[in-house]
């Protein structure tokens, strides 16, 4: 019996506090998934959700899968209705997938309290569902909902689902722990009796795993470990409340600690890009500190680490971060000593070892700011700004000098909201006003800086902002709270990152922009 | 043998990306541990950092602490040096802490290759400091480092490492997982085997945990249940890389799950209350979906559910959310049907049951809004002058109307940076204008808004804005990028929170000013 990775970032993972896709979200999505090498993605729920139903119809014509099989998620016919006469039984048929995983309630508490019917009618209506899936051609998962507490309360009724499940015809019967209150030794344990009293070899069951308890990768690995081979996770843990089992820490964790390969040749190699665009799609920031695929995975901060770091890297590291896609980062933070800054300066391309003092006025520059709330850990760009400002005949030439700016927001009687900005710069020795307006003031700045500009960098134009984030520091530190900007350029060939840091949001965003754009050009001329 | 909850959030949790205490704030942190109960308190590391050494000076005077013990971090004295003339440990002892915890190699590579010392001076270095440590009145702790890697590697020399600490009067060993690759089923074939080779008893050991696979906290679990009884967590799982054991999962899963008291009476209910603080100081954005104290932890979206939830919530919850300081909240989004909106409006004191008009128009609004960015899940006040706008006399009067606004911010010739607002708004049949300065624009348009509304609403002067959170949404999702900014205001009895989207910064902060005024308006007139 083959191992069976079964995603469901489309379906229980969309249940995510603040996450909201479109249909080309979704394609978009199962696509990603699909490289990472998936078996099997859960596409949503056709008949109840009208994104989902478009998404499957999309889908028959524009997903192209190369790994997964796509599935439809549903419930068993309600109670009373004929499954043939049952419309969202119907809709599952309509989504034309080769797999469809349906939900029966397991809990007999569940059964009569929320499903206000019997215990009998509701093995009915697994049975009738699963049997109907098949004469129609489809393999049929059941999802048994509630499945832990039900075993728990009355194990002999939530056995009489799995059997019925099984009589009926399904491919596998997944135990959910919907509330997500287990603990792995409960997993295994309650899989054991499950076994005992069903017969049921275990891997014909499957898991799926909330993370109430934070432990829902564990339960997870503690399922595969007791012979469960069907495995459901979402990306990133997306999912309700605490969220649901990791795709990425999950396989990660089958295949390099338990040895057990679960996906095609060179796919655990895009966990992180992978894990990095879904986050992008489901317009969530990227958990910087997840597991395996996180950017501080593997970042190092400690001054007693980043020393002995320079002997022997894989002594640090609990496996080789290249084997998900991943990198040894080294941290610029205040507790980083001198071999910090060197190590990372080298990463950037500068050798600092035949400069001491650059050395000492770095460190002492990045401790001095980092006080006022800046932050060089994701700027890497303004930190190789920094640093070439200390190395004689290193430094990038800054391409103009701030006279003043100006930028004004109105909202007028009628309603209109206008930006407009002045900016007044010496280039090359010329000087230069410039006016723009924009859709908001930083964007107003920008445009008016690149008129300004633009005569003698007509290079600037394939310079682009992609992204700009505001964190308001607090003043909860004894100091003044102030704004600190993150902003995000490409040039279509590499893309960087600069800060700003200023108790006022427009100013903390133009310091940002120039160093974004000195960054960029002098690459460009660089490179030119 | 009693059980010991450990805290190490002020010396391993301060290695997390973007933490900086201040003295102040390790003060104000070490109160809060304490107020929750734990058994010990590692403050940091005296003589290696000068913050650490002021907060072991400043608490000897300024830390009553109930519930805590302090505990001193630092590492064993150095190779070849005797241990009365090591500073470091010098430091230690002057930190005046009743407990010192000491970090020792325990893999032999390490040992060889970061430390190059030999074995047999590394187990020496142990034994010299913990006797002298002894000798100085200090109950001692010993964490073995790399702990689980070294015993793999070479189990006869990390058992060594074990009995030369517990033969010079260690009262604990702590087994670290330091590059936290371990999974549960690891961690506990592990302790069988160490306790097998070394003969010492499974409760006179401790465990630090990592969350490299995500498992932190079920290995620390497992380490528990293999009679463990020393425990190593962080606050909200902060640390280096993935970070640490959560200290709130994992003494929630300990009491609740497996049912052993190891905080006292009343402390498991400041869980949520505590977690959020420490966030607070930290400053970083509290993990709404952290298991136990996430604002989400127990938030229900999902349509199929909350009309379940109706019948019976603890169907739907795996531990009553009250027994951690945690509160059920439905949340409102596009996925939830009436059910969720009328759920939300009665916990806002809203009934809906009378109104099904209502009900629809509020339900189309949300959806609308959510599409173009909006998002009432943090937003209640927002929420709620929606709802009572679509309730016939419950709608709460608009304080003023907004005639226009002007903001300027301008960086001057001599780098000052100056923001003033000028707004025209009609109060109460009166045309006012008034203009203000600010240290930004939205700072400028709340100062002058308030001088244009001080005549008619002296009673805004106790309304205070306490946080903005500013979110740039991506134009990934085939829309033009929008700005979401979050307000929170408090007006010294209760704080509220209020939202406001536009494609311009400045816009939607006026947006979600004016509504945070006109709720906290509602709310003090309605008091008095």
């Amino acid at each position: 019996m083959d191992y069976q990775v079964f995603d469901t970032t489309l379906r229980d993972g969309g249940q995510r506090e603040g996450i909201s896709y479109s249909v080309a979200d979704k394609l978009a999505v199962a696509k990603l998934l699909d490289e990472f090498g998936v078996g099997f993605i859960e596409g949503g729920w056709p008949g109840a959700m009208p994104k989902d139903t478009e998404f499957f119809e999309r889908a028959k014509t524009e997903l192209d899968l190369k790994n997964a099989l796509l599935v439809a998620f549903g419930a068993t016919r309600k109670a009373g209705v004929a499954v043939e006469e049952d419309k969202q039984v119907k809709a599952l048929l309509d989504a034309e997938t080769p797999v469809v995983c349906v939900v029966a309630k397991s809990d007999i508490r569940h059964v009569e309290r929320a499903l206000r019917t019997t215990g009998d009618e509701n093995l009915a209506m697994v049975r009738d569902t699963v049997r109907f899936l098949k004469e129609n051609g489809r393999r049929a998962f059941v999802d048994c909902e509630h499945f832990f507490d039900g075993f728990r309360y009355d194990p002999a009724y939530t056995a009489s689902v799995v059997l019925a499940a099984f009589e009926a015809g399904a491919e596998r019967v997944v135990m959910c722990d919907t509330n997500g209150g287990m603990l792995p030794s409960m997993i295994t344990k309650a899989i054991e009796e499950v076994v005992a009293r069903t017969g049921v070899s275990a891997d014909r069951l499957g898991i799926h795993c909330q993370n109430d308890t934070s432990c829902a990768v564990a339960n997870t690995i503690a399922a595969v470990e007791a012979g469960v081979k069907h495995f459901q996770c979402t990306a990133n843990g997306y999912g309700e409340r605490p969220g649901n089992a990791d795709l990425f820490a999950t396989v990660s964790n089958v295949q390099l600690k338990l040895g057990v390969q679960v996906l095609p040749d060179g796919c655990l190699e895009q966990a992180t890009r992978v894990s990095t665009a879904l986050a992008e799609i489901a317009n969530i920031a990227p958990d910087t500190h997840q597991a395996y695929v996180g950017a501080a995975a593997f970042a190092h901060k400690a001054g007693l680490h980043a020393s002995a770091i320079k002997v022997d890297p894989l002594l640090y590291n609990h496996v080789d971060p290249s084997v998900v896609g991943n990198d040894m980062r080294i941290l610029v933070t205040e507790m980083a000593g001198r071999a910090s800054i060197e190590l990372k300066s080298r990463e950037l391309g500068l050798d600092l070892a035949g400069h001491p003092d650059a050395v000492s006025a770095v460190t002492r520059k990045v401790k001095e700011l980092e006080a006022g709330g800046w932050s060089f850990e994701a700027a890497d760009a303004s930190f190789e700004l920094l640093v070439r400002g200390e190395l004689p005949g290193e430094g990038y030439a800054r391409p103009f000098n701030l006279e003043s700016y100006r930028v004004q927001v109105e909202h007028r009687e009628d309603g209109a909201v206008v930006s407009e900005a002045t900016v007044k710069v010496r280039v090359r020795g010329e000087r230069v006003i410039a006016t723009a307006e924009g859709n908001g003031p930083v964007n107003a700045l920008d445009e008016a800086l690149r008129v300004a500009l633009s005569q003698h960098y007509p290079q600037l134009k394939t310079v682009e902002l992609t992204d700009y984030k505001v964190r308001i520091l607090e003043g909860s530190h004894g100091t003044n709270a102030v704004t600190r900007v993150l902003l995000e350029s490409a040039d279509g060939n590499r893309d960087w990152t600069t800060v700003g840091v200023h108790e006022n949001i427009v100013e903390a965003s133009w310091v940002a922009l120039v160093d974004a754009l000195t960054y960029g050009l002098a690459r460009t001329t660089a490179a030119a």
